[in-house]
């Protein structure tokens, strides 16, 4: 397996096709592909990710563009394969600084116009609706949307088309034979693109870790069916994913077998199922959704409420609900609670957090065996791989460990190492029929910390501050002198934030106090008028103290302040 | 099951024996439980719990021992089950309020004197090394250690008689029938106890989820003899618990059987194996260990490194050698690296990060199915309920779920539901041979956090305040005026931390000082003097500027000098 390393493969002259992943190799999220021939580029998906841990107070975190904007002349459009955030989050502020034709197919362009339009930005965006098997030409390149299966409706795979050759980018996908709306993957498609001759497969990694297939969807429903018939007397509150609009749909029509009333609740979920009920990509039969203040005039035991917040969202409707903290709901002794769902790694404590917090108010919890992953298992990826039996493999979506096992599945269905390209963001790999070569040159890659308004505006010693602030505190030291006499004037002011309790620390404050003072003197009655100076001492000598004294490191703020100014 | 609810059956005269939880029923961790019967009150456990998420900047936490502190008269004795941290790692701070005698087994105790020994309190406490099979008289109580066996060596259940009858406490336990060290769990005395008639058992629930058995730790040796053969080439890294000797053990015995030599890098296994080889509890052959200066001179696959760092902990051996911040290890191509652990709930993108860091520089990770738990599952559950037989259940040793858990258990068991009781931190729980009843008296408990040399210094306020520094930051003003004339005095002085990377937000500081010196100069000529009043002025208007220009809200510290002080 080529694990960026340079191939030393005769120099071949025919055209390259050049793949070029911003964003999504490092992580499961910020999924950004750049494909360019000549003077012509797309680009495949522009995706956001949530912070990491270490980012503290950042709301999200896009792609660093700098390659495109560079070439902002040849990008011929953005192609997006379907609408979750690590594929369209970062739309919005992509488009603020370069705008291009957006394509993307019924449901995932529902979900955009939305977005587009909270950022006020639907007038100015050239926008085009994509039917599956429509061909789009932008450029050198033809772009065919072809129909998949996923955790949202109307996802596509991609058939990028240039002189070089045909690449075939999955998208997210899972295979589905039996999916809740539309059609079943379109593997003839596949076949037949395959049949005609791929250069490259790009395969969604994410589940390649497990073995087997993944589950239709479907089996999700008959779960359904069997929970509500064994809850027939209880309340029942089903939690999921927000976009996930097959799984609404059946908790729907149990509750309509069941005869049960439906709440949506939580503002994301409404959003979407309000777009897919426009674009009657979900089928709610009449008098079935009620208002959450409508409860109250049902029996319990007739009521549904379907809710977000199954990953223990802080701010989500079932945290609120958990945390007794929700407006409208109160969960008591005897509702049940479904959590529809699998924590996504780093959520399994927040996840049961809740739970802890359900079952002491008395509710019963389900959370096993009610979901059903929306990515393609190992079976599924080796299916694709048959039909379509490219030339090269580029394994994406996945963190480093799933890229390495997708290759080493490739591996084993036959392709040669050397044609298997474990990439990072920012290479740049050259294809051609003749021959695949990653690059010496990088193009600029990263993440852009989005807080507040600020875009990029937060970088790493701000967030150095803010770790140190979160852990140790801040200590402030203001004195006032009078630099012809060297004296003090008044009292030093001394305040901190999160280093202790001050009014518990009296002793500590006051000592603080003697030293600053003492010091201060020392240094004034030494000659010492230099405001640098001043402020080098306090910082140094109030550090030593306070952590001989607490053993903890506030930021010290030394302010000298002269009063002959 | 008995959820706190407060039983009304005949008051009965009979001596009560009460059952105290001063912790370890909300979250894993911070085990400690007393029992008191009359004027005699024993304590099982003093453990630490690590800080949660949002206890920023907090080093570990300790349970509140106030309950005991105002009996302090009567407690006769702790007795500790074993010598994980979160069962003895309050000692030191709980011995400074209150001294009894410390009553543990052999590596126990040892691992218990070492941590004494660093706080320098191992000369005024009192210990006595315990042997299985022994009774302890403390007061009314007699205690018996009875061997279980768990993921460290010498773990103990006790069976405490009282007047009113005896309880089974199980501590951590696990059914090992082929333990790597020492002799299968003591199960004869369990029935016997249990025949003598059992008042109550108080048993671990971490694993209660689990159906099944908990397979024997040697089955993880077999597992390394497999993976030594497999990796013969190449050097291995083995990373696991600190604390589990019997893992280190078996990884030597691998070593020594393939020719390898074994270096064990990381201060806390270190300190760990020194203690259980003073005491015989783990057999080293001779000329196997080597220090990490002499690998260079031996083949690298005739080398074993045994290392911490299994739950991707920031600061341990794997996670620096990860990162390549590790002074002597440097991972490389062809290096195999065995986790022998599964990540604990919270840990999980942790792990997964060292995993990914690790495969980024070429080496192969096995972590699937090397690694055996340390807890009961299910059947073995089952198997002490039926040995013991209690009149009473009272899951303990986890989160809420899992004691719930527990308690649907032991009712398929045969137990009434009104005989089990849930119970919370600060219940107190009476017993007689005739009645149980959750008392409506609850103790005092609570979580006391230790940051540095401080304990119980940070507070709700103090982690506010962090929580707020790590997301916005802080901006501080400073200014100095003349109160007499209310003229300002030069320029005031604006910084930040955490809030903006000031050198590339000139504009934005500029405008902040023109908005600091309008107003300050306004309400300066309106006559307003009084320093309360000037400092809300800024904090109110400064805090609404920057929220309009960043959305963000760090905290606002104006300082107003006066030079006429």
């Amino acid at each position: 397996m080529s694990r960026k390393k340079h191939h030393n493969e005769e120099r071949d002259d025919l055209p390259k096709l050049q793949i070029i992943p911003l964003g999504g190799l490092e992580q499961i999220g910020m999924n950004i592909t750049a494909f360019r021939y000549e003077d012509s580029i797309i680009v495949v998906d522009l995706g956001m990710a949530f912070p990491t841990d270490d980012m503290l107070g950042v709301d999200l975190v896009i792609p660093d563009i700098t390659y495109l904007l560079d070439n902002r002349e040849l990008v011929k459009g953005f192609f997006i394969t379907h609408g979750h955030e690590d594929h369209i989050g970062a739309i919005p502020y992509i488009l603020n600084q370069l705008n291009a034709p957006l394509y993307a197919t019924r449901l995932t362009m529902g979900i955009i116009e939305h977005k587009l339009e909270e950022h006020q930005l639907l007038e100015s965006t050239t926008r085009q609706v994509v039917k599956f098997g429509d061909v789009i030409e932008a450029g050198a390149f033809s772009i065919e949307f072809i129909r998949t299966n996923h955790s949202i409706v109307d996802a596509a795979a991609l058939a990028i088309t240039s002189p070089a050759g045909t690449v075939v980018h999955t998208g997210d996908f899972k295979v589905d034979y039996t999916p809740v709306y539309g059609d079943p993957i379109d593997l003839q498609r596949f076949a037949e693109i395959g049949r005609r001759g791929v250069l490259a497969l790009l395969c969604d990694s994410t589940n390649v870790e497990r073995p087997g297939f993944t589950a239709s969807e479907k089996t999700v429903g008959r779960t359904f069916d069997h929970l509500f018939q064994e809850y027939i007397d209880t309340r029942i509150i089903v939690a999921t994913f927000a976009s996930n609009v097959d799984r609404v749909q059946q908790i729907i029509n149990s509750a309509s077998k069941f005869g049960r009333k439906v709440v949506i609740e939580g503002r994301s979920m409404m959003t979407i199922m309000t777009i897919a009920q426009e674009l009657q990509c979900i089928h709610i039969p009449e008098n079935t959704i009620i208002d959450v203040e409508q409860l109250k005039n049902y029996p319990e035991n007739k009521t549904v409420i379907i809710t977000t917040g199954s990953q223990g969202e802080n701010m989500a409707a079932l945290s609120r609900m958990a945390a007794g903290q929700h407006k409208k709901i109160t969960i008591k002794q005897g509702d049940t609670v479904i959590l529809s769902s699998h924590p996504i790694p780093g959520n399994e404590k927040a996840v049961t957090h809740v739970i802890n917090d359900l079952l002491l108010k008395g509710a019963d919890v389900v959370s096993q065996d009610v979901h059903v992953s929306g990515h393609a298992c190992q079976e599924d990826i080796k299916l694709i791989y048959t039909l379509v039996q490219p030339r090269y493999a580029v394994p994406v979506h996945g963190e480093y460990k799933h890229l390495i096992a997708q290759g080493k599945l490739a591996e084993e269905l036959g392709i040669p190492a050397e044609n298997i390209f474990i990439l990072r963001s920012g290479d740049v790999l050259e294809l051609s029929a003749k021959s695949a070569v990653v690059s010496k040159e990088k193009v600029p890659v990263g993440a852009i910390m989005v807080d507040g308004k600020g875009v990029g505006d937060v970088g790493n010693a701000v967030l150095r501050d803010r770790q140190h602030l979160s852990e140790d505190g801040i200590v402030i030291v203001a004195a006032m002198l009078d630099r012809e006499t060297g004296e003090l004037i008044g009292e030093p002011s001394i305040q901190s934030r999160g280093f202790v309790y001050m009014r518990e620390a009296d002793e500590l404050i006051e000592d603080c106090m003697d030293l600053v003072i003492g010091e201060l003197q020392h240094a004034l009655d030494k000659g010492v008028r230099d405001g640098n100076k001043l402020r080098g001492i306090l910082k140094d000598e109030l550090g030593n103290f306070l952590w001989r004294r607490t053993e903890r490191r506030p930021i010290i703020i030394p302010i000298i302040m002269d009063a002959r100014a």
